[in-house]
């Protein structure tokens, strides 16, 4: 195996540990290894237990052959606002350090269920809102960012971490910081997978979606959470296929490597056969500055109801821009609140109509590469449209930005066309990906960097050899991530 | 005093509690006294442990005078499908029994964090779908259903266990169990109160809502939740109030209960000086047939996500109703289920225009007086329009059916005038109240049976006495009440 261990997609190594080719706990350690060598600078976790990790590893490897299920022994990232049973939920908060909620939100009793190694929690922004905080790097530049909310979810699967993470985008959460990384990404449809368990921020646009290094992954995902269109996917030609390309009004804030992918991405397609539109949104949508407004007031408005309890119960620590929220100091009327909601669900349907036009629009992922420095994680001015109109959408991560960094672009689909779209991303990203500057193993061979002797390299036996790493893998300031003793 | 202490409301509790007239640990002596006498008939709790209970009465009581909350003391009963940090959380399923899910849903934080003594668990039908279950009586007989799926919530507060109780509502099962046992309730605007940490069943709908035999104490909740229109709630003049009368298209399921009912309700309000307008839904919200079939693709939909993990986790001990919905049996598409959405989103406002025409709109809150069995816990129908319009509804428990049980009528406005409802309710309640044949003091004086013996008179000290109580308050076969030991 060329490849190591640590950089098998999920659907690779599923192969593996279903044929009892290689064990969970090899799985484990190989990932743990990584974690050890890299994560210091990547910073992607809010917490990781070596023993819990491989305790379940263990209990996996006790499953008989013909009771695995599709994940059995996969890992898999979890973001820190989805609660899950044995590990502390922290929110990306003060107020909830060590917080031990002892419960799996719905999305991870599913994973659990269907057999996946629940391997640690990945950082967040305090609560999703803000657009700072954890110091997660972005694997390929460590002074940049990751993206946030979902900083940690994209790292950790960027850098190698682990094959897959669960991520949330309210805004852009999801599809932004896979575009920072260089991975794929799916927010599906709207309430198609349960939020059960997970922070609420603005119930009306919180999805959940998920990261991953191909997209047979995000297929695998896609089909453990069961989402199902009305009709199984119909066959995709490149030469029988035609795709929108949508650079929206927010387009003059694109940046060069933004308007560079979409340049590219239109006329790799073009070669390809396909048949790239060039068009714009309907006009009966609306005009998008008012379209982003009534997004803020919706999100504002039910924001008001998610962080009333934090407020109430320790506000001295609830950053400022939550607590505006609860207090609603932006002064958004009820009055728009409900016009917000029933203009917005005016028009679904109208970009369903155009959307269902075509196989797939293609639309910016990102204003650009990841910015420089940690305390901006970018702007989710390419997604809240999406996420607003409830429809899923697919993040390509096939160019490159000035700087080297990747850049990706968004393939968006009408609602409950989840697995047409996953269909249309498949055939779609083959020229992207073999065209488009970036590239996973380049990615990888990067990172290489010589090992830093393992502390424990001369001091006993393997197990206490990871726990040793643990306890030596991060510098005391990052403190939240200590493996409970 | 001439009212016992747990009759009283919890308004009224609140002042002498806040005053140290009487001790928490005293008053939650009061409403266990009052639980041991009645509740092997009514069996409103799913879990109640007398230990937490006086540890959290002597914590209170331990709070400095001038840091007591709103609802200091104040003991409220919590619907077993919405989560507490400290008693099991069993969801009225199987899968769940002894399910400790160790943190409090948003809504139990708030109530926790305004210093209310969160009393226990009450029952609720297997994850509110199911439409039978628990074998809760209707405190007022014991051969009726007190209503689903909040009927625990409904019963405790009706049989004056304790003064305040939280529900939750997709279709009808706040404000008909509340009809069903003659107490008051509101349902406020959908998403108003946070469902973060409550079970799932279709978040277009789901709604927490609160039980009372006040207003006064709906408003104390209201408070608490921060409800809040654009504007405070303006004066309101009985001579100067129009309502309209909506019999609404399901008129022909209403039984003589609910139509002597609306009658009476319409000929007091007249009386009282108030403009009684008997009207018509607007033709543009469409036949009520298709809006109900839209409501069923929604919550069936919704329900596909809602219910997957525990249909992967344990499909044995799920219920085939709710198994046919993760299966989708009824074989809705997801294109009925988007159009379902849009189509129902887009009457919204027409019905905020048609309402916003009066104070309020009138109409049934259930079919009939409680049916008799328990097996059948009533009908939603007349409660699952305003439910799917998001719009708030108070439960005014005024009328007496034909054979003696409560029948209450609904108060509904548009979105987001809660406490204008709120505020119109008290003031048209009041001849309703006076003159409907509904009455408090006649159903507590009917429900003071000769005291049995308590088992522990001879035995020693109170604690301990609690405790024996306890574990003798209900026969083992509805074990799930069992306090942990």
């Amino acid at each position: 195996m060329s490849t190591p261990l640590h950089a098998l997609t999920g659907t690779q190594v599923a192969k593996l540990l279903k044929s009892n080719i290689i064990t969970v706990e090899q799985y484990a350690a190989a990932l743990w290894d990584r974690i050890q060598e890299r994560d210091s600078t990547v910073k992607a976790w809010a917490y990781l237990d070596p023993e819990f990790v491989f305790r379940q590893a263990r209990a996996l490897d006790q499953t008989p052959q013909e009771r695995r299920q599709p994940l059995h022994g996969v890992a898999i990232g979890i973001k820190d606002v989805i609660n899950t049973q044995d590990m502390p939920t922290q929110f990306g908060s003060p107020i909830y350090q060590g917080h031990q909620s002892g419960f799996d939100s719905s999305a991870v009793g599913i994973l659990r269920a269907a057999g996946a190694l629940i391997f640690g929690k990945t950082t967040t922004t305090e609560f999703t809102v803000a657009n700072s905080g954890p110091g997660t790097t972005n694997p390929h530049d460590p002074n940049r960012t990751p993206g946030g909310s979902s900083c940690g979810s994209a790292a950790a699967v960027a850098d190698f971490q682990v094959p897959l993470s669960l991520g949330a985008q309210t805004a852009g959460s999801v599809i932004r910081p896979a575009s920072f990384t260089g991975i794929f990404a799916m927010k599906p449809t709207h309430n198609l997978i349960s939020t059960e368990g997970s922070k609420s921020f603005s119930p009306m646009f919180d999805t959940l979606g998920f990261f991953a290094r191909s997209l047979e992954d995000l297929q695998l995902v896609a089909d453990v959470f069961a989402l199902e269109d009305d009709e199984p996917p119909t066959s995709v030609l490149l030469r029988a296929t035609s795709v929108a390309l949508v650079k929206t009004p927010m387009w003059s804030w694109a940046g060069p490597g933004t308007v560079a992918a979409m340049e590219k991405a239109a006329r790799i397609l073009r070669d390809s056969g396909v048949d790239v539109h060039e068009v714009s949104l309907p006009q009966e949508l609306g005009d998008l500055q008012t379209l982003k407004r009534m997004q803020k007031v919706i999100m504002s408005g039910e924001a008001r109801a998610a962080f009333l309890r934090e407020y109430m119960v320790d506000n001295a620590q609830l950053g400022p821009e939550i607590a505006a929220l609860v207090e609603n100091s932006a002064k958004y009327s009820r009055k728009q609140m409900a016009e917000s909601l029933d203009r917005y669900a005016a028009i679904r349907p109208i970009a369903d109509k155009f959307v269902g036009g075509y196989a797939a629009i293609i639309t910016p992922s990102a204003v650009d590469e990841a910015p420089l420095g940690l305390d901006n994680m970018g702007s989710a001015a390419f997604n809240t449209l999406w996420t607003g109109l409830h429809m899923p959408v697919i993040n390509i991560p096939a160019f490159v930005g000035q700087h080297g960094m990747p850049v990706g672009i968004s393939l968006v689909a009408g609602r409950y066309q989840d697995r047409q779209l996953l269909r249309v991303a498949t055939v779609l990203s083959k020229p992207l990906m073999v065209q488009g500057a970036w590239n996973f193993g380049e990615a990888l061979a990067q990172h290489e960097a010589p090992r830093p002797e393992a502390p424990c390299a001369r001091e006993g036996s393997e197990p206490v050899c990871r726990l040793l790493r643990s306890s030596v893998a991060h510098p005391p300031a990052h403190n939240d991530l200590a493996p409970r003793s």
